[in-house]
């Protein structure tokens, strides 16, 4: 059985997850007043891409994963981004990779926050949802529309990604 | 001084909202699993509308109102939908109102749960976020983009919101 590699999960940054996409979250985030100074904007934290589709909302309810995790596959969506933001303000991991030659490189495992969204942009290796604890909710904003846009890569070597 | 005139919001359901767009909530969605079984996918619970434009996710942070609540005016986007989604799981009051000769007809107020959001159709008319007894985080999928995207109108009468 090929070697496990053992990730630890960092804390989740914009600067961190630049490579990868956006950081939807509000500390750090420009903002202006609206709607009378009743409500503060923080502005496009994220901007969707969709090639030939649509853009939609949905609701995925994860199970919670036990740490560490080991995993041995990842996914990108060659036709879109794909943002998450936690519903129930509870923790959950992020796990990206860059792309080496159209399969996963060394992945990087980030712990977000109850108040943490990301969005993948485009092509972005990165495992499915990785919810903690208990049963959580996550809005999802991604691609809608005709074309495969789903690419799935088993990893050579699975890793294990640890909390600390 | 116009007479005020009273309205009790209602629990929100898809059916009373339809008129004037999705309500995005798991409870009574179709979904399917994803992930190898892991995630449970509630799809496509709202489909944004963006007339050359872009579609972006910000956050707003919404001041609370004390009820009852006068509304004196209320606001619709011309180029484009607009979705709300609690983040901290509170309860909020949604008000909209039909178009009557380019002007709100009579509002209906809805109370929403925790885990309810809604996106306002293309030219809907409704009352800027309406935040309940903290202040509160909601993100926002809508439009961006050049051209005005904005029209407010003053009511001729006042109305108030009450919880019951």
């Amino acid at each position: 059985m090929a070697e496990l590699t053992r990730l630890v999960a960092k804390p989740l940054t914009r600067e961190a997850f630049s490579p990868y996409g956006n950081v939807i979250e509000t500390d750090g985030a420009d903002s202006f007043a609206i709607n009378n100074g009743t409500t503060e904007r923080f502005h496009a934290l994220a901007q969707a891409e969709s090639v030939d589709g649509e853009v939609i909302l949905s609701i995925f309810r994860g199970q919670p994963f036990s740490m560490p995790l080991t995993i041995t596959m990842m996914e990108r969506h060659p036709l879109g981004s794909q943002a998450f933001v936690p519903m129930q303000n509870r923790p959950w991991i992020v796990v990206v990779a860059p792309d080496a030659g159209g399969a996963p490189g060394k992945p990087n495992a980030f712990i977000a926050q109850g108040d943490q969204g990301v969005q993948y942009s485009r092509n972005v290796w990165h495992h499915p949802l990785i919810s903690l604890e208990e049963v959580s909710d996550f809005l999802v904003m991604d691609r809608a529309g005709a074309g495969d846009n789903l690419e799935e890569c088993n990893l050579n070597a699975p890793y294990e990604v640890h909390l600390s």
